[in-house]
């Protein structure tokens, strides 16, 4: 494997497999399967869970790992192409990944969208900006539209609960939230559990609608996997029989890039914090996932974070053993 | 060893278990006892010995760490219970602590106390609060009232310089500090000496006495191991035939949590820095021991900090090798 | 080898068996050399290809580091001798680096000149200061006059693309940058290329001369080793016949330590960017080096950066290969 961004890339067979290998090397351990082997880890935007799993996941491995930001650099990295660098930043990206590439045997790469147009971001240009400058395997931990290690985590997450896939139903809910976030998670996320042949709605209020390629591309996932693809205002109707809640914030894809359009239609949108109510016609063990960080309160409720449908900690857990997985088929490792 | 806390915890056995197994690893490292093994790391409070010395710890031993501070998280991490989380911080401590420690195989944590509320900060009530998210073995990496890492180093230290537990003199000075201290290292030091059976003396002004709990439970520890716990703002009388003096400023507990009334206080008092003359009427070789950091010409004298009674530097050092041996018993090092 | 601090430190043969050393470890990694040894990498300056070359390195050959820098500390590092610490800083640098260096087997320095007088650069006063506190083996990440690590690297990199030793054409030339920088990487390049054997010249306008001892230095290097120094302010008289131009931003040495007064010399010097027609009378081959981070457009052109002459990259890569070896031989690793 020499590149991990996007579960799409990969035919069922290796998706089973990274399953498998994840759950192998959970029950196994293999402290010497990476020995000496080095993961670059490059964040160009925040992180917690992807920059502790990572970590972790290599130490695991019996190999290693560093971290690079940018506010480690004197005075940050340049981005823009043909500039004349008489500015603060000291150092342009073109030198800075390919350098930060060469000392490692694969490469993390984190960048979120800019989130001022839509198709831009849709395109991946930013990331694919940094990607073609080198020539090192690498993962993607995070981009404008693609977030695969939280989707392979998620997919072994529902495999652990034994949540079907054919006949599962699984809502994707927007969630209120005072910023305007990156669409990454939903993207990723509506193809994951479409590509896992589940029933999905994706349920949003007017003007959060996921852009229409997205849409097509996850309905064309479902099709071929014996699940389905919709989309709802309704909370009832999403909810009914429902397996899984994902429950995500994103940016107003009707408003895209503006804030101020986009704070004024979230701002009434407060009461879409996903409560006990909102189960009333769910199944009764139906589950409720989030990738963290989560607002308390204004994500959803206190009672059902803290409560048994709640499975945000295991899922997080899952990031390091999914990204073990990763690895482990990347850097060559061997049983 | 699930949790290494208090070294109230453990019997007089377990102590010495852990005192000669830190020998053991100085003298014949063993680079293959935790491969593989991961040991999480949250800061909720600076570190530099702490941060470095479990890092190192971690690699002699064929594992490996990660290092998280609020900082890191996306705008800080909130702790207060049943917020509605529409200001800044964008996670809790709620999911970060337990996924953080859902990485590891163990987890450090060092919290400093609030210094608001005096009964509050002795019943441990932060600390609890974050160790009660987790089922993690954890380490304490200073808390309000607790140091237990420090207070093995320095157990370690007065044996590896033959200071007598039974007959040994050690006097816990406090000395000035323009800022007020939390109080874990002398609770838990005063704590420490008495349990090594020392005859223990606390030095410090008016208005800086150490919690009465705090001073019964040393006492009992001493009568239990053949030592004494006394009191004295006289600093002749308890330097006399001194085997250690342990410098350490802290808060006044008269005025504790109220910031102006502490410094009024503790203006008067810019003559307690340690110096030659208070050695006066100790034993010839009397040490000098402090936790570090130490403020220079304040807390006490460059001549005594550099001279030879001074063994801050391999007391330091020894925070390393008893860290390696708790975490080898944590995390089952086989040898 | 207990200090790696200046290659005029070594004899050609010892030089010879570091680069046959990198060489070997990148063909044959040796991932159990180092385990369970620890690397203290302490930054009082910032860093980017340093601070991820040497953990890179570290991991490759089985053991681990960890990174302190003064901002992790409480309040920074005082450095200061004889002060009464009332201030900010709550540590001194005679304790943090003498703590540090003891959880290592070895220890990485990085401390930046203080540019405000030559002589006491010269004498590398500020870094003596750091090593003079430890007994542990330590490694120079660039001081004021010295960066070893990448003139190991740099030798290396002229190794790998058969640049001749004796015969060999190298111009060091000083570039156009808005501000001014150490004189670190142009001393010791200088002096690498001189001891390497080659036909040095130094190209420089008025005012940015290289120190006469630095000069004097490097002409007993390049004589006893069949090269020759010489320097030049004519671009195309210097760049006769080059096999390499290796460009790089100094301070003015008229005007050190002088701000405003070097500021007011570089201003009118913003046309030493190294362009294409600067390779006129060159070598077709002629190669452009460069120890990054480096501005584009600034320093040199776009054209020339982006194109083949330019092997900046494999040189940072080359920095890890370095250091592999260094801490090879320093740490005891065995093949």
């Amino acid at each position: 494997m020499k590149v991990f961004n996007d579960l799409a890339d990969f035919s069922n067979d290796e998706i089973q497999a990274l399953l498998e290998l994840s759950n192998r090397l959970d029950a196994y351990p293999e402290p010497q399967a990476l020995r000496g082997k080095v993961l670059s880890l490059l964040f160009l935007s925040p992180s917690l869970r992807t920059l502790a799993s990572f970590q972790a996941a290599m130490t695991r491995l019996g190999g290693g790992s560093f971290v690079i930001s940018p506010d480690m650099s004197i005075h940050g990295l340049e981005t823009r192409p043909g500039i004349v660098m008489d500015g603060a930043a000291a150092e342009h990206i073109r030198e800075a990944v390919p350098v930060i590439a060469s000392y490692g045997d694969a490469i993390g790469i984190r960048a979120f969208a800019e989130r001022k147009n839509l198709e831009k971001d849709m395109a991946e240009q930013e990331f694919a900006a940094l990607t073609g400058l080198i020539d090192t395997p690498y993962i993607n931990m995070e981009s404008a539209m693609n977030h695969p290690c939280q989707n392979l985590a998620d997919w072994k997450t529902m495999d652990d609960l034994d949540i079907p896939s054919n006949g599962g139903k699984f809502v994707l809910s927007w969630a209120y939230h005072p910023k305007a976030l990156p669409l990454a998670v939903p993207a990723s996320t509506l193809y994951t559990a479409a590509r896992r042949g589940m029933d999905v709605t994706v349920l949003r209020p007017e003007g959060f609608e996921l852009p229409e390629p997205l849409m097509q591309k996850a309905s064309e996932a479902a099709a071929a996997n014996g699940g389905s693809v919709t989309e709802s205002d309704d909370r009832s109707e999403a909810m009914e029989g429902a397996h899984v809640i994902y429950a995500k914030s994103w940016s107003s894809t009707r408003h895209y890039g503006d804030r101020l359009k986009d704070q004024e239609l979230r701002n009434e949108l407060v009461d879409w914090c996903v409560d006990e109510p909102w189960f009333d016609n769910a199944r009764d063990d139906c589950r409720f996932m989030h990738c963290l960080p989560v607002r308390r309160g204004v994500v959803v409720s206190e009672p059902v974070l803290d409560g048994p449908r709640s499975v945000v900690i295991p899922e997080a857990r899952n990031r390091m053993l999914a990204q073990m997985a990763v690895l482990h088929q990347m850097l060559g490792g061997t049983s």
